[in-house]
């Protein structure tokens, strides 16, 4: 926006067209042509900087997946962490995590309700059969760099609540259709980085 | 332990005391003296490599401070973490913990009660005199890389309960004695590896 302005300015500025100059003016045209090819800095990931910060009132989005709910609680990309992100995400009952698999270590501390960890293998070229293993409040786990897994609220009562902390922000991640094929890019089906703020970081990324 | 008990069936062992023959006596012996040099490989820091682990269930230390209470939910000495480590802190009604210093990035969750965040500067030889900022149950505060800081359960009727998550483990921890003087390694009156099992580091690490 301030190169747009800056351009605008020069148009209407009475500097240049007060001279009544077509040398000013044709520089004026050009820097608004140039404003028009620069591409405009709007703060899509907007930063908050405060040192302490109310999680009642952080952006919380679900990310086009039904009953599922994120807040970044300390993200790199909305808060500048650069070594560590803290999430807290909020899976209603019968509702899963996608199946995916990130390059960073990850600790998960359940809050609230009960559920299952599906773990699968980085030993195969697709995720496979994967270990169904039972969590509850009051427990905490590990994912091992790379292993593909999903977090399904298992119970029929309660929302299962967990705070998510990762290393390696912002980390990518590469979702499976499900636990028989391999990772496709191609099939993302929303934001591979969850961080407030800053959905639509380029897909070549990945 | 093993390679004492190694010896010592060396010493009982049918084969050797069945021989009666001075050979292998001196054999046995020369075994036993070798054991007593090896010095015991003790598990000073027990790993529990589990996936979903209880944290109720966890070991839980006060390090020496009335009124505080510190478990490593994920960490490096104990569970080989690598990049991330997770506490879980629960400070008493009017107790603080040590004012202190890591070279890491630090996120606090406020899982319950009410606080003072003390907050000094890295640009001073000094802590200084610190922003006192209040804490609250489902508040989230960084503490910047060096900074010194205290956490201060100034609440009059609850604890102060809260998750830890800090990059670059085991975090080697800083102490200061007060406010105003300089940080010294010499005067540690507690181990400044927050990490179960492990409370031995070497001092000269520092």
């Amino acid at each position: 926006m301030a190169s747009q302005h800056t351009a605008a300015a020069a148009v209407r500025g009475p500097s240049i067209a007060g001279a009544g100059c077509r040398g000013a003016l044709l520089l004026a045209l050009l820097l608004a042509a140039a404003a028009a090819l620069v591409p405009v800095a709007e703060p899509s990931c907007p930063r908050d900087n405060s040192v302490v910060k109310d999680i009642n009132k952080m952006h919380q989005s679900n990310y086009g997946i039904g009953g599922f709910s994120h807040i970044t609680v300390a993200g790199a990309l909305a808060h500048g962490m650069k070594e560590v992100e803290v999430w807290l995400q909020t899976i209603s009952v019968g509702q899963r995590t996608p199946i995916h698999r990130h390059s960073c270590e990850e600790v998960f501390v359940v809050l609230k309700g009960r559920g299952t960890l599906l773990l699968g293998s980085t030993s195969l070229p697709y995720p496979g059969t994967p270990q169904e293993i039972p969590v509850a409040q009051n427990s905490t786990f590990t994912v091992p760099v790379n292993d593909p897994h999903q977090v399904w609220n298992s119970d029929e009562h309660e929302d299962l609540q967990v705070l998510v902390i990762i290393s390696r922000p912002p980390v990518k991640i590469f979702l499976y259709d499900d636990w028989s094929m391999r990772h496709t890019a191609a099939k993302l089906k929303f934001p591979f980085v969850w961080d407030e703020g800053c959905l639509d970081a380029p897909k070549d990324e990945l």
